[in-house]
């Protein structure tokens, strides 16, 4: 259950260096790499010689070689050359349009004419001297949804993230959602609150009095097909909130996209951006483990939610007010499934 | 294949302290913990709000508390409170009738309606001075009834347990089957023999001289659904066997409690009860040791003999005079699933 | 997709000593072990009483005991005796055709009515004075047939196995396949080149140059029903090639059986015998060790493949002249597997 004309993140850059990297998005086999001026491809992940998988291949002088029996392959699907046999009439496999754009590469599973770069959300904080970023991939034996309404309702926080960003405070606080153009967006704001650990570490890293009475919000921001933007951030309490000045306030952007792999299972690209220290490299890398511990805990939550679903596929869920996020977002992915002409489970909507 | 409105073995007191036990038992995820009091309660493992497993949550107050989004939960399968929300309305979980009871946990995954606890079995020993008890755990790929097979005929001894409890005088002993009252009962008795390695020792711990001839015996006693309970020792020869005077005897109860997790794997709780040196914990030690090797040679017999039935289910099995101990409690089992209106497979009966 | 009325190498010698061997072959469990004499005997690995693998027992006396119950099998498969029971009416398992030649076990899963020994590929070097072996298994998750279409192309020896046995030369030699009798034969010969590294060593410890050019053949020779035999060798170049004087030339055959497990995975049996160095032992450890190291290279090619073929099962592949040989090949399956009355599959053919 998910769109297929649509940007999903496929990976980050480092991971295709000078060996292709083989991955399943949308139940499809793909294999990205650096063809010619190191510009990423997209390919099915199928030699149209005999189905050796080309991601166990080689890229030579920018173009993707099958490692089994030679056949160079074009960034087009069509084959270019094969020891000792004319090529031209060789079936085509499947050329996905990708972009490398803001720090991640993306690919359009679906119908490459309708693919539009334009629709690529834009990271603004990506390439900005305020700002800095660190983040992971989890590999997650859930259906990716999961992790949406995961997202979408920060409540979780103050029960699976005691220690770090959870607080009484949060699940005190009332939601509200509502749509702003495409997004489906959930607002959370506690007022006058003592700012847990990882936020009273912020306040100290720029100086401000991490005993402070703050001011703290959450807004998660969900765009299909899986990506969750969250705006975080404490100010002095009074001070005007988000919106206060940046002397008074330390503020972040969690970054998640999640891409399906198969009907049950996700890539789960986390991490964060942030607009305080961001010339600071140990910093993100002391942020980007403790957030990956952080997420971690939610990994055993999701499956064991997604085995309950196997075995309780017709129990009726419920929809609270702050799963309004997740039921929207669910909404918004059946609607584009529908628009695409196919079938839409019912099941834990 | 297995009846539900019958007491089983969840789990021993130990698996549950402060945090709660998820287990599938006949199919059903639940879980386990100690409410107000101390008290045991099951609950299915299965959140009403987002079907998360209860078992990741928390013991709060004596009550069960999701751990994704605060749900709290009654021992009775009704929530109790969730933050910022009215509960009232909330769908109920199954709450299973649950006893803590000889040493055990039982569960009834059945009708709660029909639950009686009168009907756990009297474990004696379990709280007499007399008697000591260690015991263990296998989790085993395999119906539980190709363990109680394995138990009702303990022919195998002479050839899976060779070197502790096996001798070769065992098979060369008739054994009789008959019902008494609801169980079925296999006796084999062993005149003027050398007793074997493990009873040699039990006699040398009792004073007795481990080289005189014994009169040894074993009764193996099935009560449904997966309870097996087998009288075992030796006394010196011509004094009574299992009737002969304490002195004269050493003896103990082997004790093998088998839950069905699914209808091709179960848990298999063993153990023994002993008679003799009750109050020598490291004997205990020891015993539980030895028992769990000899007793984990008989996993690899029971998954190969399920994988056989995986790839053979219509092959006629025999059914020998060695066998009518479990043709028998087998013969039990289809009753009680009949008599709860499920069809009965016939495979390997 | 495999006949069953052919011979398949079932394992080496030295898997069966003292206890019995079982491994599936064809679907079919069985189990391998020394009867009276030490003659090889193959059975169902299935005990007629209860189901209980047969593998799991021992041989006593020249004849398989079963490890539950004691219940003793004749290598005909009907029951010999059991502790106090009568086993003449005890139902028969199946007994299979079995033979031990040419440094191999062989197995006929088929109707035994039409095992002929005769039949068994004559390896004449297993005992030959001049001739060395040396091999291993693996069990690889993929249809048996890919490895044959692998073996029947060497082509891919340039991509997979460069540094070893793989050279340019490899795909710029045109390939001839063609029938001679019931062997599908593949010819590749390259005339005037450097030796690769594995026979710059071999032409090393011959005595010859190893700069010196040469020239280089390989004859695949498929029989089915999993037979291939390469006969590869350098000679100097000039000096008639695989029909060189045996001064001037190295050569040996590269031995491959596979035996499927199931529809999508098999038993390859690997080795080289050598024309070379006969009685150098330490040289065969040393070509084994490469050797295994080689064929592994193979392994997460033909498991990914295997992967496609499952995503893809109806799409087209092509046959090109380099494929002609596993084409061949899958046809003569094709053809036998109808003959035995079955219907045959048409993916990836």
């Amino acid at each position: 259950m998910f769109p297929k004309n649509a940007w999903y993140v496929a990976c980050t850059p480092d991971e295709i260096g000078d060996k292709p990297l083989g991955r399943m998005i949308c139940g499809r086999p793909i294999v990205f790499y650096r063809g010619e001026g190191g510009k990423v491809a997209a390919l099915e992940d199928f030699c149209p010689h005999r189905g050796a998988a080309l991601s166990l291949g080689a890229v030579v002088d920018g173009k993707l070689m099958c490692g089994y029996h030679g056949l160079v392959m074009g960034c087009d699907g069509k084959a270019v050359s094969m020891p000792m046999q004319r090529v031209g009439g060789f079936p085509c496999i499947h050329s996905y349009p990708v972009a490398e754009l803001h720090g991640f590469i993306w690919v359009w599973p679906g119908d490459a004419g309708l693919a539009d770069e334009s629709a690529i959300p834009d990271l603004f904080w990506s390439d900005h001297p305020e700002w800095a970023f660190g983040g992971g991939l989890y590999h997650i034996q859930s259906d990716y949804r999961l992790m949406i309404d995961n997202l979408m309702d920060l409540t979780h926080e103050a029960y699976v993230h005691v220690g770090s960003i959870g607080q009484d405070e949060i699940d005190e606080s009332p939601v509200r959602t509502q749509m702003e153009g495409d997004q489906v967006v959930t607002r959370r704001e506690m007022q006058g609150i003592v700012a847990p650990p990882f936020w009273q570490a912020a306040m100290r890293a720029h100086g401000l009095d991490d005993q402070a009475p703050v001011d703290r919000w959450q807004v998660s921001r969900f765009t299909a097909p899986g990506h969750v933007l969250i705006e975080v951030g404490v100010a002095l309490a009074g001070k005007g909130g988000i919106n206060a000045d940046p002397r008074d306030k330390v503020s972040a952007i969690v970054v998640d996209f999640m891409t399906p792999e198969t009907e049950s299972s996700h890539w789960y690209f986390w991490g964060m951006a942030r607009h305080f220290q961001a010339n600071d490299p140990a910093l993100t890398d002391t942020i980007r483990t403790g957030q990956g511990q952080i997420f971690s805990q939610d990994l055993a939550v999701l499956e064991a939610q997604q085995r309950n679903q196997r075995l309780f596929p017709n129990r009726r869920l419920l929809a609270l007010n702050i799963d309004a996020g997740g039921v929207r977002a669910r909404r918004l992915l059946d609607d584009l499934v529908r628009g695409e002409g196919e079938a839409v489970g019912t099941a834990a909507n």
